[in-house]
């Protein structure tokens, strides 16, 4: 049972931590299972495409579609290149896990699960402020509780030594940026939800460089 | 075919055990199946909210899906903290695995696979006494497969030895908490299914402490 | 390239086959592509399970989901008590692997595929001949390309030594049983379509016998 | 951070290529996800195929359903049996990868994930020039994204030294066969749908060629 567990109980730590090495095969059921719900919810999101139910100018149709289609994408791009790639390089960079890491885990995922449905909302009325909103607060939530889980890990130890040295390819300002740009759209979004998705856009313009920093780009030397 | 069974014919045992470590393969596999299903349940979650199919009164629609959000968020969590945290336990403290695990776990999983559609019918119509009985049988039925299979895996010698010496966070009186609750809120929700929803919080009120001791926390020392 | 690929050209082999050990990466691939594959169908089978409209008379309408729940929990079993393990059993007695065995594999996922919607078809309209034949018709399909997975295994030397030895466990005929069965509940559904369901039970009946000589187990001796 | 990863800053490379064997972990990472998203893109193809609303007539409904049937089919081929094929065996030639590799492969998955929707209308509306045309974009762009991973993982050294000494079995001209017949259907498609279709079996018919040349088998010697 004890075997790469550290109960480190006189640093008042409240829980026990886990070596991945030495779990490997927990750990990376953890990983299977979030690569998981993230591959079916970025694949669900091809639901919210309709397919039109007579086809009496079924072209008309076709091109109200375009508004989902452009939800489907920017949806795609968000959860795929950004929320996929900061997960997967968090956990590149953990050496240790314990409960309360894998309960903000399910946190992130519940945010991944719901964008199907927020998505969708968008597609087709994208030009109603609740229907921004909702988008905009569940991508705030879930870059939010990803800044956490960075956070806690750093904090609690759990990060490889050398992921310690580069902490600013983590820890940046950067990742701050995205809920950032989601929370401030919510205002936007009450006088003009168009304008709110133009400063969403703004995101995937700023994500390459965010990625680009996570995916440990030497930028200075 | 023998390599890595050990037929026990002379201890009366029906079914071959296969040691783990020498089938890695086949044991990882139902591992990834088992997560699959779970990856998949846990997403599929998300069809139950329903995006309005007018926009007229849009807002007075998305609030008439909080009822769908709670239902969600309350199978979300059930089924990812709660019984995918024990399935994985279970299975890292298994050393051997035989044909009735495998087919209690097919049991197990399915029981999973029909939370979204219990889920869904809560979201929908939580104010049912049918409705609420049906979710709670599906959870107990669940939780009380999951405590058959850790007293059939300790009693039919499939556990790793560490797991034999730590058992009491394995078959601690807190399995049989939940079905337990989920089984004692039929009863209330005949009379009041709120107050059977209510009983359900109690759950996941003691849920933590349950996944804390299969998360083999150190209580006493 | 060549490293894991044995070119048997002198033996009139018109496909190279690839070595599982040295092909590792490949090899395990296909086993989680069609791992994913099961997992994802046998979940979808709670989608024929309909959640009702409207709330009068929700008793009656979810007493005629039964059918359903009868038709999800048949499909289940069989997708996976039955299918994946024969699958699952076929694959971990395999040495190599070659492109049509590839190609059969996608056919039997491609049956696999097809059972949440013959199965909705089965629990929504089951008294109809040509639903229990369109059934029938789907299962045996999946379970026929099964067969001929096993004997082009078997007669392109595909499998470990240790299968060969023991290539009763894979080959004997209680493989071809459940085919058997379902081709004959097709002219038994002409005259009675709950006959032909009744003739499928049998397939449950002699399943734990089939799965049971799949997994190993010791029978003379 | 910086072990598995080689900075060429004096050739100019912008992007940090990762080793695949020192950074084993995330590299199977990314193909477990493209898996899934494989697997269930594949799945949810079944979807197309509905279940009729009422019983009357429907052995006519059903019959109706041949048309998806057909899409379903070929949907299935044409994304497993050429797609996947193609996907695995290029990440099997892999030695490194990069960040913009990944982003190509992101945008590969998307055009995955379209396919459920683009072979729905395909199976609903198929004399339909405005249908005929989505598909074959839909499946001219996933080839094309295919094409490029290929050059561009060539050209920027991102392949195992015996992939590039049998490069012909990657970059042949079979590579560019399927986007072309593709794009070659568009005007096909506006005069006869029909037609169209024809062209795209012609795919099919080509397509074991390609996947075999993709499979390594010798062919000259």
């Amino acid at each position: 049972m004890m075997a790469g567990m550290e109960a480190k109980t006189g640093g008042g730590r409240r829980y026990t931590r886990m070596s991945r090495r030495e779990r490997e095969a927990e750990f990376s059921r953890i990983l299977a299972f979030s690569d998981g719900v993230f591959a079916i919810a970025i694949t669900l999101l091809v639901l919210q495409l309709e397919v039109p139910e007579d086809k009496v100018d079924l072209g008309h149709q076709l091109a109200q579609e375009l508004p989902d289609l452009f939800a489907f994408a920017l949806s795609f791009a968000v959860l795929g290149r950004v929320w996929w790639v900061f997960h997967h390089r968090l956990f590149t960079g953990l050496a240790y896990f314990d409960s309360p890491l894998v309960g903000l885990n399910f946190g992130y995922l519940a945010m991944v699960t719901l964008v199907p449905f927020t998505s969708e909302l968008l597609g087709d009325y994208g030009d109603r402020p609740v229907v921004v909103i909702a988008y905009a607060v569940n991508l705030a939530a879930l870059s939010i509780i990803g800044g956490v889980m960075v956070e806690y890990a750093f904090s609690h130890g759990l990060m490889r030594e050398d992921a310690v040295k580069n902490s600013r390819l983590y820890r940046g300002w950067a990742t701050w940026v995205i809920p950032a740009v989601f929370l401030l759209s919510i205002p936007v979004a009450l006088v003009s939800p168009l304008a709110a998705t133009l400063v969403w856009l703004l995101t995937l313009g700023v994500a390459p460089r965010v990625v680009r920093s996570w995916s440990g780009r030497d930028e200075g030397d």
